[in-house]
């Protein structure tokens, strides 16, 4: 890396390693919210963020924010966050990538004595992973009035969420519902192969996909395995295999074009799952995301057909296939997007559009603000894993677009 | 049913219903080997042998005897059975309907006063089925000098396998070894569909088939289900599923043929099988039956290839497929096979010769005596269910195959 950048990718590896060793020992690298070792990392946080001359404090919904006070009061706030909690065995950069170079644009604009007209917060969203709890995304949806409140009293190791909350310094009694936010930006790994395989240094993320998650239930016949006669079964596991293939099939399809689509069978499993008793039941639960929701009401059409076809097939009966959950795409603010593809042009990055398949902090903060995200590229799309890799010098120009971004966004 | 029968289906029809509430309540029809149940169920026989004039004795093997003697002493043993218990939640004819048939076969030559000049015994084999020592056919076995002496030691609900053998009366201390048996006869249920849909009133069965189960294990990399792109994964689970159905379709091709041989996948699982990551590791026990050998080493190589061909096409790997058990058909006795045919020809019952897809104790029988079996038809080939069904007097002609066979038996 030869470029003159505004952020400095010695500073951004230096604060995504201090903070990889905070894990736990043997189980790198873990360190998951409301955990003592989340604490600890939030503390090494915050210091940075004082020593970047920000004003920290941690807001009802528990999340750390650094604040950098604007030229006009009351202009309102432009916002940059991610996480810095894992999964169990995860990795050293989901999340943690986007809030350091968060705070590197902030180091970066005072090592330049920029000031800007909007107040400035660098934000560490409170539990963005699937946490204890069993939720997620506790602090970008606590922030922005978009917490369930029968989330409050979810129970996990012998306490309440209201009670991790307060744990972390937030007080889940008053109510968030922030409405100064004028902007909000975060970085994260790509969690693909699409910008490693392209040689394209940054993704702009031009939506979230949608999650639906479809319970299918396939009912065959118990019968001995030695003694039924191959032509006179009905195997449970076999049409159930049957329809893995087809999904794959339909979601290969659906993501031919420049489109994001997936599905996957993730959850999977057959009754009475005993050596010799042909399989009399079969349950899959398939995850599949679109950037578009006619993609997705084209695949649970698709869905409906063809489980009608297997047990048609295979003389079993297959309920039909049952949304159990249900979330439509969040796209991006398309004048935020327009200033991240402005400002990587400016710095000579290059770029490219395209969805993120996974949820992050931006699907909340984009229902209460002008938001938009940017991905980097890591290393065989590796992620929620040991061996989750990104370089600091492709995280550092990704702060670059950010840096370039957050000026424009002030002026806009 | 017109036929006049040498034995009496109303009688054999009241001795299988009263053992059919012996069951577990609420649990229809439980009576597992070991348990209180299974001791009433066998005090409620042991009453009928002596009825029929039988002499009656646990042996060391914990196998419930009726004997009557023969004209010639030392001619040896001419022995008919099956046994009493059942699979957790099962049927009221597996094991049963056999030894019931076997006791009214000895009622029927008592009944005619005809005198066999071997002795003849009715037995109740031990533990046929699976029992809670995780292991089968304990007492066709112990009766032959074919038990592991490490069974013993075998553990469950407080206590080793040789106290469960003394709670029935039998001694584990005592190895048996019988070398008296002259010939061997089994009735059971074929627990398949050839018989009732062919409308042949018996199966004369040549060989239990070898049972060979395999464990195919399929290694692939747990990515992001919601951002790793349909053409750049390597799902293990996708890969099992086209293994299941080319099991199938292999199993289905090798049984054309009048030769038996199935092929099933019973256990499946996947890991991690959370529902926003693709599976990385699938697990496929496989249990397959062959009549002939042959078919079971094609089936193998088969398995060798369709695994090799599969790690190349979707980007995992696959070890070898491992036999975990391997256990080689056993013929039925030929001679035995014979005298069963001109039995059925000689009371106008239709035959078909088949193979046993499941392991009977006669698979063990065979090994110490001229041995063989026959199949009366069952309704929709169910078993190991509430609902596995036999007719009376389709079980009375099994029967009087019996009570002609085995006179001829004596005289041959």
């Amino acid at each position: 890396m030869t470029r003159n950048l505004p952020v400095d990718a010695g500073r951004i590896g230096a604060d995504i390693e201090t903070l990889a060793a905070i894990t736990e020992p043997g189980r790198p690298w873990t360190r998951r919210a409301f955990s003592p070792l989340f604490l600890e990392g939030r503390s090494y946080i915050e210091r940075r963020m004082r020593e970047a001359g920000l004003q920290t404090r941690i807001d009802a919904a528990g999340n750390l924010i650094g604040r950098r006070a604007g030229r006009i009061s009351g202009k309102g706030t432009l916002m940059i966050g991610s996480h810095s909690d894992t999964v169990p065995d995860g990795g050293r950069f989901d999340g943690i990538a986007g809030l350091i170079s968060a705070l590197e644009v902030a180091r970066a604009l005072s090592d330049r004595g920029i000031e800007l007209d909007h107040d400035l917060e660098i934000v560490d969203f409170l539990a963005e992973e699937v946490s204890i709890f069993g939720v997620s995304c506790i602090g970008s949806r606590g922030m922005t009035g978009q917490r369930p409140a029968e989330w409050l009293s979810r129970h996990a190791e012998g306490r309440t969420l209201a009670a991790g909350i307060s744990e972390v310094g937030g007080n889940a009694e008053v109510a968030e519902g922030r409405s100064d936010i004028k902007g909000f930006l975060e970085l994260h790994i790509e969690q693909g192969t699409v910008l490693e395989r392209e040689g394209t240094n940054v993704g702009i993320v031009t939506a979230i996909s949608g999650i639906t998650r479809i319970e299918i239930i396939v009912e065959g016949r118990a019968d001995h395995a030695g003694t039924t006669r191959m032509d006179a079964r009905a195997d449970a596991l076999v049409a159930a295999a049957e329809l893995v293939l087809d999904i794959r099939q339909a979601a290969l399809s659906l993501s031919q074009s420049p489109r994001h689509f997936t599905a996957t069978v993730g959850e999977f499993a057959i009754e009475p799952n005993a050596a010799n008793v042909i399989p009399s039941r079969a349950r899959l639960l398939v995850d599949a995301r679109a950037e578009f929701r006619e993609d997705m009401d084209i695949f649970c059409e698709f869905l409906n057909e063809t489980t009608e076809r297997a047990a048609e097939k295979w003389g079993v009966s297959i309920s039909p296939p049952a949304r159990i959950s249900d979330v439509p795409a969040t796209p991006c603010d398309g004048q935020v997007l327009s200033i991240l593809e402005q400002s990587a042009d400016a710095s000579g990055i290059s770029h490219r559009r395209m969805a993120s398949g996974a949820g992050h902090d931006t699907m909340w903060m984009a229902k209460a603000a002008p938001a938009a995200m940017i991905f980097v590229p890591c290393k065989d799309g590796r992620s929620h894993c040991a061996d989750e890799w990104a370089d600091m010098d492709d995280i550092a120009l990704g702060a670059t677009v950010l840096f370039n971004a957050i000026q424009a966004m002030d002026k806009a």
